[in-house]
């Protein structure tokens, strides 16, 4: 079984691009690499083999989820993740700290603001499901994460709550490198039994955090970089800045970070992101968007064929009730190639479920063929003139 | 192009069963088939790929439902329902007339009973998406089918509630024979206009009603068997009869059907009525069962196998939390072959996309298979034998 490695294949002389492979147990990740998100163990209604077929590499789990329903304990006994869903491929779970600061929060404050706590130790909070009491620290994260086998884990982190004051800021940043430390030690711990009994590796990548201050985010790069982990994920950039404000956190981040060790950006995956995080050199990212949209009837198309060019058409509307086109002349995937916007258009308009999914095979397709033509352009010092003929800058 | 005709191609000694193979000109169906239902212009969550790969030979579309949204005018511009579903088999249209009676009656029974108004003239009837006016005559309806391109139609009938007096029953069924006779007429008419037009001959079966009244049933069984159609669709068993009702009501029907033409059983399609439709000599079928019971969690598997021998389980059940085996061990299905009970579960359990479609997919599977056997088993001579082991009677 391969243990986790990274190899970079090439650099941009223009920018910070890179290319490169990630090795994993469960195959290999050609990076700069989309990854889209299978929250509850499924990617938005398609099968292992149809995640396959739009071209995803790897796909993000979130581990709270997986706590939530069905229970770590049940995802181990019927053979972890890869079995469960019968994905071959590599998957990334995250810690579950964003998803307890996030949704667990938020269903609590409407009932007793009280119910999620932050100690030194971990968090306590109650599920979003059916009010069970849960807890997760830095060691369990890690524990669930290697018992439900995904190929690399996120250290566990305080999730910083956008605005946020300084000193709350640097806090929580101070308690994610506690917790990071901690992470790391019982990873350690757990990939040494895991080996004793024959289990292949699995990575862990530490996480950055800091919000939108300058000398944290600065501090945090340093810190994270300084661990012994296999590589590094930048948290807390999706959360609420302005997309500026998230280019400039990447600026100050990613000089601090080790060259060979694989950086993925947490939450990232609109078309102009997605240009700004290769050319800042973030190997992958994932993003709800895709799978988000297409539920919502937003497909994509080429910005500048797009209604205000936001990179998609809203199907549902009047205009596509005739329209004999495909969703996007240069699209490959099964929907473009097979049906119409106007069939489309009609299945969201009577809202039967094969519209969610012809939509979701197309927005994935599409996204991970741009980031494929984001590679080539890498390779042929192009990127730049790509990034502008698609976002007509 | 191929006209349509029917071939017996084998006649059972021990009961009225057949065997045959219906030409349309998108192709052949082997009879007795099971035939899903594609409401609106979608089978539930399939792709046509999927439709056709889970054994499906052709499928029924309700003109009702075109007609309301996205309507016939606009599937006729956009090629007909085959070019905007990208079907190429065969599909059957009814005639808009169960619809009108059942959804939009009930709709109207909310706001104003007056506006569902039945004339001798047609129907008339406001929708139930949007309140719209509109009218279903026979000669619309023939209009709409040739229109929708499916290749059997349905002549219009008057579809009489249940239960009914006798009184109530015989008017309605006088009704359905005028307007049979009206649709006949402007069928062949249109055949005529279109055949000029070089375009491929669609088919059409008399609607055989009556109730639960045995010289009712005779009489329009005869009356509707001397008519020069294509086929005969049996209606109005599926809208509460008991199961012996429905039964003796073939028994009164089928022995006063030509021999040559195929008959069509409307709205039938469980276990033990399939038994005794193609015991009687029914050559198709449609019901929504299957597709319907899948998206509520009930998934096909052998009667004894299931839970009160219903011949489903309910995958919701906590029962199947942990349970590695495929919903049914002989089903050669994609989902049975992929994925653990335990998978679907957690799937229906959290609401995922995913969920509804395997459980589609393994239903209509696991229906045509069975219906296969059948046909297998009137081959051999031995359908009662297979009856006996499957219900355990």
């Amino acid at each position: 079984m391969t243990a986790f490695s990274f190899d970079i294949t090439f650099k941009d002389v223009h920018t910070n691009a890179r290319l490169g492979i990630i090795h994993t147990p469960h195959g290999d990740i050609e990076t700069p690499a989309f990854i889209p998100v299978g929250t509850q163990a499924s990617v938005k209604s398609l099968t292992s083999k149809e995640i396959q077929d739009v071209g995803t590499q790897m796909f993000f789990v979130n581990t709270y989820h997986m706590a939530m329903r069905p229970g770590i304990e049940l995802v181990t006994k019927l053979g972890g993740l890869h079995e469960f869903m019968q994905w071959k491929g590599p998957i990334i779970t995250d810690s579950g700290g964003f998803q307890v600061f996030s949704l667990a929060q938020k269903h609590d404050e409407e009932k007793n603001p009280d119910l999620v706590k932050i100690t030194e130790e971990g968090v306590q909070f109650r599920s979003h499901w059916d009010g069970s009491y849960h807890e997760f620290t830095p060691e369990r994260s890690m524990e669930y994460q290697w018992s439900l086998g995904s190929d690399i884990h996120i250290a566990f982190d305080d999730c910083t709550a956008y605005p946020v004051s300084y000193e709350a800021a640097k806090a929580s940043m101070e308690h994610t490198h506690r917790w990071a430390n901690r992470s790391n030690i019982r990873h350690k711990e757990l990939a040494r039994e895991r080996k004793a009994q024959d289990n292949p590796y699995q990575a862990l990548y530490g996480s950055v955090q800091g919000s939108i201050y300058q000398d944290l985010r600065q501090e945090s790069a340093s810190f994270i970089a300084s661990l012994d982990t296999d590589g590094i994920a930048i948290g807390g950039v999706s959360v609420g800045e302005s997309k500026e404000e998230m280019y400039t956190v990447l600026d100050w981040v990613v000089p601090r970070l080790p060259e060979e060790k694989p950086r993925h950006l947490l939450g990232v995956g609109e078309f102009d992101d997605m240009f700004q995080a290769i050319k800042h050199g973030i190997d992958t990212f994932d993003c709800v968007q895709p799978t988000r949209l297409a539920r919502a009837g937003y497909v994509y198309t080429r910005t500048h064929a797009s209604e205000d060019r936001k990179g998609y058409i809203d199907i549902n509307k009047q205009l596509y009730k005739e329209d004999t086109r495909p969703i996007d002349e240069t699209c490959s995937c099964y929907t473009c190639q097979t049906y119409t916007r106007a069939y489309l258009h009609h299945l969201f308009r009577v809202k039967e479920l094969l519209s969610y999914r012809l939509a979701t095979i197309h927005n994935l397709t599409y996204i991970h063929h741009l980031v494929k033509q984001m590679k080539e352009a890498v390779q042929e010092g192009t990127l730049l003139e790509l990034e502008r003929s698609w976002l007509i800058l």
